[in-house]
């Protein structure tokens, strides 16, 4: 038997603030930050890694979080939470007083998604394969016990799920192969930060389409005469032919939002991204309502399974764009998934910050292989930021994120990053704080 | 000048679990705590105090979560703060960085209430009134200000708000003067906690009747059986004209509460609460829809007004039970009771833990002089227990809360209490870690 030893969880932060990569209209100076969470074992050769996103302060209370949430597996036999990994989330999740504090949202959710995405690393090296081919490789059934359906049976049953998972099992290894050639395609975010000059904007755009990608996003939101411009500049360069998707980063209320987006109707985004607060079911339906044929997208602030039922019964959302950090983990993305496959909603995941394009990979592949069977109206948000840091990180080409094939969930950081951006004692921080 | 020169928060818990007082469904072991918040000034005779209010572990991110969000205040004057009570709510929610931790729900927007319960308990101090006469004594258009209509001008502009205020304006004193007399009517859960015996359910029920009290609350959801025995119990004690209500604390999914709910419809509930999860907007308005004439009622976990906007869009609710201590204090929940007025929604605040009682008596008592004008469908829980730690507990007379007269919000705590109950290291902590 290997047993769990215990569940660290550590304060890393980046200084990201420096170079305003991640500006947008909310969020102007953040250091991209992760609670990052180390499953140990009595075997030195196995621990589970996994992590929440942040952007700076506050990602110490995460730690925290993480910290308590973690406690009870440890003791555990890495066996049994291996083999019920539906159960262990379940126990993890019955803290009633820790549930108080949410339920299921805000720093406990994020706490609870931290330690899941290691129990989820540590299960697929236990299996010896990434996430992705885990996940593939479990009956649908299986599947069904693992996904967390609780408030969710109005929309969909267990048996449901099953049903929906059972279409495209015969077929699986057509898609994985097909993926294992071309990967799965992703948009670029990195050329279209609010901070950047128009110059940096238009090399970027520039750098994005000679690198394959056929879809860029934009931020905007500060200012009208500002997006107008940068969106001109964005267009001119990606051509008519590309997708040109916008983002406002929450700073609208619902008839602001409408008046903006269709005075940059002209250059015809295919989705405003978070164009209000992102708990505005009914809101963002009636923007929807009212900005079409323009998309609505948000999701990365979607806090549980339960705002993603609602924004699917409500019609509220053209693409859903599910946070692997934010949502509780495996458990809880398998319960949106099965809801937007039978909603007909592409799933197109938040990435970026920092390691959130090494998880969402493999919810991608999963997805296409095992749930959606379809890559209409999909693509995978990728950013090239802090990739460095990951033992295992992703590779994009031509636009498309290759297979991850290294056992895990790509969730592991390098020591050295950890010793150098802990916060406050690392020597990145040591040394900031004594200049 | 007074300055402020500190923010303190204190992690106050208390035992409640050993005798299931706060037992139910969903939550069967609480430790009623608070996140206790202290504001120290220069005048070692003015401080302000506030709270949030959690059920045991985790109540220590609160209380880290708290120090942060207030460090802001530290340095600031306190005439500055208290006469722009509106400005300085939106300083503090303005760091982005902490946002991201919600936005505005779990720990982040508790530890934003444990704080601004302070400030506001603050400027009641300052001004030497009771909190509910320091806002029935503020215009219609100061009202306004304070109030966070922000992501909320789909249903109520500034304008609207201020002219909700000024209907009532006029005929303020005239309340005052009536709820000088009657007090505001309450009604009590102390009888129907799950954990407690048929015998003392009966007792407790008979108790109440006795006290004046014209609702009684039982919990439901655990077990059907039991839950058609205890209301039969309920009922007979209290006759058919009181009204009895029954809360199921987020047990059950959408199509378990309706088949549950009309399972006990022969005891005509005047509402059932909180039937599934606080966040299901679309779900409440659905098994509103299949049990009516017996109301919903939720809103203890409901996390900001963006959710209680969307409630009273959907019309879900027939009683909006926002909590003092989960909304971002007076600054959000003025914003909650305006639309509450607008949508034609009592508000029946939940009270209960430890301290709200305290707070929402003032909430209460100002909805009626200056918002609602109606006591009509309108009952603020009470529950007895716990008040003996405050300086100027509630006092609750034939089933009414009457005026509170001492300046502030009634938020503050003994010494003693600190001395004792402060976890870990409080007297009652400390020895029940050594035997």
């Amino acid at each position: 038997m290997t047993a769990i030893i215990g569940v660290d969880a550590f304060d890393v932060r980046f200084p990201t603030s420096l170079s305003l990569d991640g500006s947008d209209a909310m969020n102007k100076d953040g250091d991209y930050s992760a609670a990052y969470v180390v499953i140990r074992t009595d075997d030195p050769d196995l621990s589970g890694f996994g992590f929440t996103f942040t952007i700076g302060r506050g990602n110490d209370i995460c730690v925290l979080a993480a910290k308590q949430r973690g406690l009870p597996l440890v003791g555990m036999a890495v066996e049994d939470v291996v083999t019920d990994l539906g159960g262990v989330y379940r126990h993890l999740k019955s803290d009633s007083q820790l549930r108080w504090l949410g339920p299921e949202k805000g720093v406990e959710h994020l706490a609870m998604a931290a330690v899941m995405n290691a129990v989820w690393d540590l299960a697929a090296r236990v299996a010896g394969k990434p996430l992705w081919r885990l996940l593939t490789d479990m009956t649908s059934e299986e599947l069904a016990d693992v996904a967390d359906l609780s408030y969710l049976s109005d929309v969909l049953t267990r048996d449901e799920a099953v049903a929906l998972l059972k279409e495209l099992e015969p077929t699986r290894a057509d898609r994985v192969a097909e993926l294992a050639e071309t990967g799965y395609p992703c948009y670029t975010t990195s050329a279209g930060w609010l901070g950047y000059s128009d110059e940096k904007l238009r090399r970027l755009c520039q750098e994005a389409v000679e690198a394959g990608y056929k879809h860029v996003k934009l931020k905007v939101g500060a200012s009208l005469d500002d997006d107008i411009r940068r969106l001109r500049i964005a267009r001119e360069v990606i051509g008519a032919d590309a997708s040109l998707m916008i983002d406002a980063n929450q700073v609208w209320d619902v008839p602001q939002a409408i008046e903006w987006v269709r005075a940059l109707a002209e250059f015809e985004p295919l989705w405003i991204e978070e164009p209000t607060s992102p708990d505005d079911i009914l809101g963002h339906a009636a923007i929807r309502k009212a900005v079409t044929p323009i998309g609505v997208a948000t999701g990365e602030h979607g806090m549980n399974r339960v705002l993603f039922k609602q924004m699917f019964q409500a019609e509220a959302i053209d693409f859903c764009q599910l946070d692997s950090a934010r949502l509780a983990s495996v458990n809880e993305i398998l319960a949106v998934y099965l809801m937007a496959k039978k909603f007909g909603v592409p799933v197109c995941p938040h990435a970026g910050g920092v390691g959130l394009c090494e998880l969402v990979q493999h919810l991608s592949i999963f997805d296409y292989v095992a749930v959606s069977g379809s890559l209409e109206g999909r693509v995978t948000e990728y950013v090239d930021h802090l990739h460095e840091h990951f033992v295992d990180p992703c590779v994009v080409k031509n636009g498309a994120y290759m297979l991850p094939a290294r056992p895990g969930y790509s969730a592991q950081m390098y020591d050295a990053t950890l010793a150098t951006f802990s916060f406050p004692d690392g020597d990145y921080w040591a040394r900031a704080t004594d200049s």
